[in-house]
């Protein structure tokens, strides 16, 4: 039985990650493989839990949002749920884990906010996970103008997701991602997200050739 | 203005935690201070959500519990919006804070067990609360028979609270905090609480003379 992998996907919003997920995810399946596909925050009964009281609040609060150190607590408390129950039994069974978003998504967006350190999001992940990695972690960059137009164009129901975020928030999340890919260059394939999703997902294809021969 | 303290009480179940927590609340606000009682898990609308996932479980989840990992950030998550949104406001305000159950329930009851060392809990807590202690800690200790004759009472309603929890389970809980106590002598008080209510408030009473005088 060949070996299972873990994958995840990594980016800001609008890259493009659930569209490759998806592609990828058939691809593994067309080569005979056990895929899993899943997606953070949640995953599990118990992580969707949590990440409904991330996104929605909780009622009575007054609408004020988590504190960045509970927010981040929430997070790895989640995930914890997701790789107990889900990431690590498919691995184990000899599936791929594909997974939309992970850990580098908490250490762009939580860490370095509100005082807490990249060392306190690994502290988290340590004692939540025990420090589990993917084998392989695709990065997919956008040029922040891009990121911006496909979210823009996602935004058809008036709800103005997008609201505030203009490329200067795109482009810092970016230069987050783009340091964490740098300093492991191992864990990480970039992979250039500008191109249509066929392109870009040959592009996927070709970084994972190593894992798959 | 006199300074805001942070009280909080512990010990394992039957120890009469609350009671004392009611009585030195009134005794206190009768010197005129002004006080807010709070427990844990819980105190905020944020952390009486966790506090729910904690105790009544997620739906969909097959009633598996939380692996004891996720058991320990959702408690550390709780607790830092316990303290960010409800114990510091109050103790900068002037407030004395009395709680029923911290941070060394989490170490005496998540602590050591599922692979999470002490360590790990000190870290949870660093991150989450910026290692809020309580300024005296009243440790209600009562012999294990007594902690199961109490519990047995309190056992009315046919709900079979104390199930399995015999004399042996009352004194590993027991034994962890006195191990606590002893190790930071100055930031505990060991109240026997084998007595009456009102003797062991008598006992509370002198224990907390330092901080009032």
């Amino acid at each position: 039985m060949m070996q299972g992998r873990f994958i995840a996907l990594e980016g800001g919003e609008g890259a493009g990650k659930s569209t490759q997920a998806r592609l990828l995810a058939e691809a593994l399946r067309g080569l005979g493989l056990k895929v899993v596909t899943t997606r953070e925050p949640g995953g599990t009964p118990g992580a969707e839990a949590i990440r409904a009281l991330l996104l929605d609040g909780v009622e009575g609060d007054g609408g004020e949002s988590w504190n960045p150190r509970a927010e981040a607590l929430l997070f790895a408390a989640a995930r914890s749920d997701h790789v107990h129950r889900l990431i690590r039994p498919a691995l184990a069974r000899g599936a791929w884990v594909i997974c939309d978003r992970y850990l580098d998504s908490s250490r762009a967006y939580q860490g370095g906010g509100g005082g807490l350190s990249d060392a306190d999001i690994a502290s988290l992940h340590a004692i939540g996970s025990e420090g589990l990695l993917p084998d392989l972690t695709l990065l997919v960059e956008v040029t922040p103008a891009v990121a911006v137009h496909r979210l823009a164009l996602r935004d058809t129901d008036g709800s103005d997701r997008i609201g505030g975020r203009d490329a200067a928030y795109h482009a810092r999340v970016a230069s987050a991602f783009s340091v964490f890919a740098e300093a492991e260059p191992a864990r990480f394939a970039r992979i250039d997200g500008d191109g249509d999703a066929q392109a870009t997902h040959a592009l996927v294809m070709t970084a994972l050739a190593p894992l798959l021969s």
